[in-house]
């Protein structure tokens, strides 16, 4: 059905087998950086009118692509498409994040709360499918959710929050109830991405955006816990194929030994995290995905490229057993100059083949 | 001049001395979720009118230590005079956070830049000694400033920031010119700490609030040299009695050894860390502070206790050469139930009574 893969440079990072350089992609790569994305983005009306169309989604997906090298493409959608599906109402305002038409803060909404039907989110798995025949072999197509503990801080809070009040309230007050919230997205989560695998999906990455706002105690009941339940659930392979996990929890360095033990294959990092510390205390068990701060992207090209070389040099020449797929430490800037992703991806690239060649 | 210490628990707990309970004080303790402060704050007409008035200062500040039997007194003031002095313009906008009415994003700008002249903060010196007056001795009292980082966060953005874009963009574009301006800040903020000692604050904390925003090797470049810059030049005694000095980094976990050695007596940490396993860290060199998640006091008042107590077993029974401040991991939320914090403050006496007594 799909054209067999020409670059698995980054599948075998992620399974940490040798590779010639370092895999390079970027979160957010299809984005609003990129002038051709602002154009299509315009055409479809609203980013929801952008997500949900398949060939819209597949235009934007390949964007990035055509301008850079990268080794990998991801799906483009957004994190809430699930709590979506559950009936809540997601919204984009002009200029804002994202909104809820309604919020899961007492019991009756939590009562009301249950795995979606997997149809409502057909839009997803066509879009998967999709891009994957596009890519024709080229790279291949990572899928992606929110983790059970990000989608609730949005349900709860109703969009984005500056202090997590709303959700941790209820976490602190009634754990019973976010127990219950955290358990009907885990499952839902497990059989959104399952359904991405089926769909082509050659890896999958949960996005715990917001795990790194816990508490030590609660990230670890109420985050991790949950996201190792989805681990635990979603396929490992697909028609013979490995298919990679990657958990990323941004602000999660405190806890990479509970992190990296959750049941993914490779630990994504923010730039907080020193690589080679966190290569010294795991990199035989998972591979490392990271790290570079976005805002690096923001100084001229020789600046851009020191940096990514001091990231490649954090985490060292990869040996057998050891995986490293560079990516920023969180999402690219909307402000991001176009021309600073050129000499992020050549420099990975080439400084990694040459620390593969060092004597 | 001033009377006689009753209450030297949070002093001898900052030194690492044996104390008969844990003390406790509160980050933004005096504050808007306190119904007295929000009428003095009326009768003020403004932020920086209540905070510019000796009288008002004094008055807000012994607010909370009506209410509740807490063991410090903190400065009221804000963490941005130091750049206001320095002529930058700051204000408070109805509902919003601080703004700057010039902003240090040149090399013009950052030219212009100079430690000001101390009698522009003239106000913040005689409002700790009218509150110290004011105390009579009953608990010490804190003075404070935001760390160089943190100030120059401010100076560039000129004002709150969700990403940071501009001062990172300017920190690695143009690296002379940050470190510029944090030279000139800390230089700035120790006159300034030292001034508040002199004034008649008993210890004093620098509040990095955003050095957790930076990458690794970024925070040891540009936050961290620049308060273990203002540490050494801030006294560590005065007429006779020794000085702590508070280093609290929101954010900085992954870094505790680093900020540990860097010339505080006190490290306070936020709720992220483990307090357990930072005392078996760092426990003998520097005594902790923290660090309960502000928003565990939107639970009922079992729940906080609950909290509380899990908070002091972690750190575990106080020993010869450990010390705990018990603390917040960051400023009390506005909406805060002024009952909460009563709970809060008699589980931490009590509990903490209860573990030293545990046979």
């Amino acid at each position: 059905m799909f054209a067999p893969l020409q670059n698995d440079c980054f599948l075998r990072a992620c399974l940490r087998q040798p590779t010639d350089h370092t895999p390079v992609w970027l979160m957010r790569q299809a984005g609003r950086y990129l002038p051709e994305y602002r154009a299509t983005r315009e055409k479809a009306g609203s980013f929801m009118g952008l997500a949900t169309n398949t060939d819209y989604a597949t235009e934007v997906t390949l964007q990035p692509l055509e301008r850079y090298p990268l080794d990998a493409a991801i799906l483009f959608s957004d994190i809430l498409t699930v709590p979506d599906a559950m009936g809540l109402g997601l919204s984009f305002q002009q200029g804002e994040g994202p909104k809820f038409a309604k919020v899961v803060r007492d019991e009756a909404a939590v009562a009301a709360l249950d795995v979606p039907d997997m149809d409502r989110l057909r839009y997803v798995f066509d879009a998967v499918t999709s891009i994957r025949k596009a890519l024709n072999g080229r790279v291949p197509l990572i899928g992606f959710s929110g983790s059970p503990w990000t989608l609730a801080c949005y349900m709860v809070e109703g969009g984005g929050s500056d202090d997590y009040r709303l959700v941790k309230s209820l976490m602190y007050a009634r754990p019973d109830l976010m127990h219950r919230i955290l358990d009907v997205n885990a499952r839902a989560v497990a059989a959104y991405l399952n359904a991405q695998i089926e769909a082509g999906a050659q890896a999958v990455m949960l996005f715990d955006s917001w795990g790194g706002v816990l508490a030590d105690g609660a990230f670890q009941q109420f985050s991790l816990a949950y996201s190792r339940q989805v681990l635990a659930q979603v396929k490992t392979e697909h028609e013979g194929q490995r298919i990679p996990r990657i958990l990323f929890t941004k602000g999660g360095g405190l806890w990479l030994d509970e992190i990296a033990a959750a049941g993914a294959d490779v630990v994504g990092l923010d730039w907080t995290m020193n690589l080679g510390a966190a290569r010294a205390r795991v990199g035989d068990r998972v591979a490392l995905q990271g790290n570079l701060d976005p805002n690096v992207l923001f100084a001229p090209p020789e600046a851009v490229r020191a940096q990514v070389r001091a990231v490649l040099d954090s985490f060292g020449r990869p040996a057998a057993g050891s995986g490293h797929i560079f990516n920023l430490g969180h999402g690219i800037s909307q402000f991001t100059p176009p021309e600073s992703v050129t000499a992020l991806v050549d420099e990975v690239h080439s400084h990694s083949r040459r620390l593969r060649a060092a004597p």
